[in-house]
């Protein structure tokens, strides 16, 4: 039989922030969970939405537009090819899912790096 | 600027069981809430996982295999192929992820039902 995950049990072993752990495989996409806090880099990925749940605390997802508040409870996709930069003021708790490896090309290093944990860790 | 979608508000506003409602789109895949009581039926997709993250409550997924409990907070996918039978003893809430007119032939009058109601309210 197949594996449940226990998402606030994942999150309670992991401290670092802005660091992914793959919790499940959804078709050609990963099911991360991760700890946020501070601001991320400004990103887009051009072949994926990118599909946040916020599970503990507010996040601020930054787009060229305006911004969003997204608190606990709630779903916000950033469409494909749209900048994004999440911020969080306080430690929060994110559900993401989005298909690996299709970072656009403007993605800095910091994407990169968390991409390649992503691989490493799946 | 986008909008999010508040999980909760959504569902507050839902009473039918199996009545599922779109709130999103992701890439090609369909992002659902539902209220769920009592048992579905048995099918599969043979074109789509399926994700689960149960919100309220606790549902049993049931697999020709064994059941899995899954509870508030945890994530179960159901992988493509794969016949499984969703049962609430109590009503729980549902996010529910999959790709739309992907369910295998086995589907009988109910799934299709379920999925041409998603089509129109998408």
């Amino acid at each position: 039989v197949l594996d449940k995950v226990n998402l606030a049990e994942v999150l309670a072993g992991m401290s670092d922030h802005w660091m992914p752990r793959v919790v499940a495989a959804y078709n050609d996409d990963t099911v991360q969970v991760l700890k946020v806090k501070g601001e991320f880099v400004w990103h887009k990925h051009d072949g994926t939405d990118d599909l946040f749940i916020v599970l503990r605390g507010s996040i601020c997802v930054q787009l060229r537009d305006g911004d969003v508040a997204v608190g606990p409870g709630e779903l916000f996709v950033v469409p494909r090819g749209t900048e994004h930069c999440v911020r969080a003021e306080e430690e929060a708790e994110v559900l993401v899912i989005e298909r690996l490896g299709d970072t656009g090309a403007e993605a800095d290093a910091r994407v990169l790096e968390a991409e390649a944990e992503l691989r490493w860790s799946r």
